[in-house]
């Protein structure tokens, strides 16, 4: 009996991670019938849903759960300090914002983004620019900045711009590209790394109004979680996690918690991107 | 007997909005010993400290308060509807975000940029940039956008750039500004509005990196509270909101409220800006 804690702040089908994390459950159930998963919508470490998580509390502390997944929250410190020896893990972007004393699950963005590069460059871009999720990690970050850096084309630290979902406003996203793009440049992007999927609406229609055609005047390569769960973009190529595979290692390390197998709780798992596509 | 209600989510001294408010609070007090004000740390609209509003609401309830001043924040709807006829106000940025039934009072953003427009083309810009809260209501940010279009000189969307204090990294900060900066243009702002004072070191970083001299290569007008609180920075110039009279139209409004004065609360009170820098 295996129960994850899952954060409920996003709506479900707002972000492609929950409903991908959601149907690798399903079929982690159809494949081991014994294992049960119960779902507690939490909210995010920044508006906790505190009645949720004393639900939670009261169901592990009678042992109704073996185990908590913590997708993309982590619990309050009191929480954390009622759970004492309880086994949880944490999937997170960021670590170093989010203190738990727990495994930590992370996405490695810094080798998704090289391997995005990689495409763009294989495509023959020579100009990249690159939107990132502006509220990742400062490490994350440097490590991305320090591969732009690297890379044998055109990838300038003007060109790496951030966005987020929580604050900025579409005004923003279109001025911002109308800024990046602008034909009164000596050298306009002709390739786009979008960090995150989420934007792509909102970057295409920019795009669009710009007369800018995706996939022609510019190549663009976005992130997706495997199974895809929302129809792909046309003219625009991806990079996956398998979130199948961070199932796996979330239920993994609370086994190994279990038997005792743990000394070090401070374990940082770093899953790496894949573009083996021909999962499902 | 006034007692305004404060958030506590900017730490005393990080917003100079806060302490500008307790500093014409303290003059308040001086002028009209028979009044006192008790502060409540009630966090943000986002994350509300619910003790804290439980003790608001047990001393409301109690009589011993006569009114209410919610500086940048709004009571959670379950407060609200507690507060039943306690009269209180809200000092928001937008109020089209913080649902609430009483009198809101507004600073008049879009006056405050003409306003500084008019001040950065009489000292000879012609090619103006502004960077903005992001987290504006979409109606504040359309009338800005509305006044850039009309205004005699250069101030296209692509320099009109969005910047948020509670997300984005300074890395970012950096990264914008070289962008809007980029000698790589047809034109090279010579003004620049930047809405939100608290933003200014981080701009005056990136530019200084940039080897762009503030008051030199580039004018700077900001956005700032009377009384200064806080030292301010050479080769900037301010516009300000005076704080004193948003304090003495909130106790105004409350007065109005008790005496039964207030037929409809849904009242918008939009503060002008005021360069009367001989305040103090």
């Amino acid at each position: 009996m295996l129960l994850p804690v899952r954060a409920g702040k996003v709506p479900a089908g707002s972000d492609t991670l929950f409903a991908a994390f959601e149907h690798v459950i399903d079929d982690w159930v159809e494949r081991c019938p014994g294992d049960s998963f119960q779902y507690y919508h939490v909210g995010s470490a920044a508006v906790p849903e505190m009645e949720e998580w004393e639900r939670f509390c009261s169901d592990a502390n009678r042992g109704l759960l073996a185990g908590a997944i913590n997708l993309m929250t982590v619990p309050p410190l009191e929480v954390q300090r009622r759970l004492a020896d309880f086994p949880y893990v944490v999937i997170s972007l960021k670590r170093e914002d989010m203190q738990h004393n727990s495994p930590d699950i992370e996405f490695d963005m810094a080798e998704m983004f090289r391997k995005q590069l990689e495409l763009l460059i294989s495509k023959g871009c020579r100009n990249i620019a690159v939107l990132l999720n502006d509220n990742m990690s400062i490490a994350k970050n440097l490590a991305i900045l320090n591969i732009a850096e690297q890379c044998p084309v055109n990838c300038p630290r003007r060109w790496i711009q951030g966005m987020n979902l929580t604050h900025t406003r579409t005004l923003f996203y279109d001025n911002l590209l109308e800024l990046m793009f602008s034909r009164d440049q000596e050298h306009v992007p002709d390739g786009l790394v979008v960090q995150n999927e989420n934007f792509l609406p909102a970057v295409l229609n920019a795009l669009g109004r710009l007369g800018i055609i995706p996939g022609e005047q510019v190549k663009i390569v976005s992130h997706g979680n495997l199974p895809v769960v929302r129809p792909q973009t046309a003219g625009v190529d991806y990079t996956y996690f398998r979130i199948d595979r961070v199932l796996a290692e979330a239920i993994g390390l609370l086994k190994r918690w279990k038997a005792g197998l743990l000394h070090d709780r401070r374990i940082d798992l770093l899953i790496p991107p894949s573009n083996d596509v021909t999962y499902r």
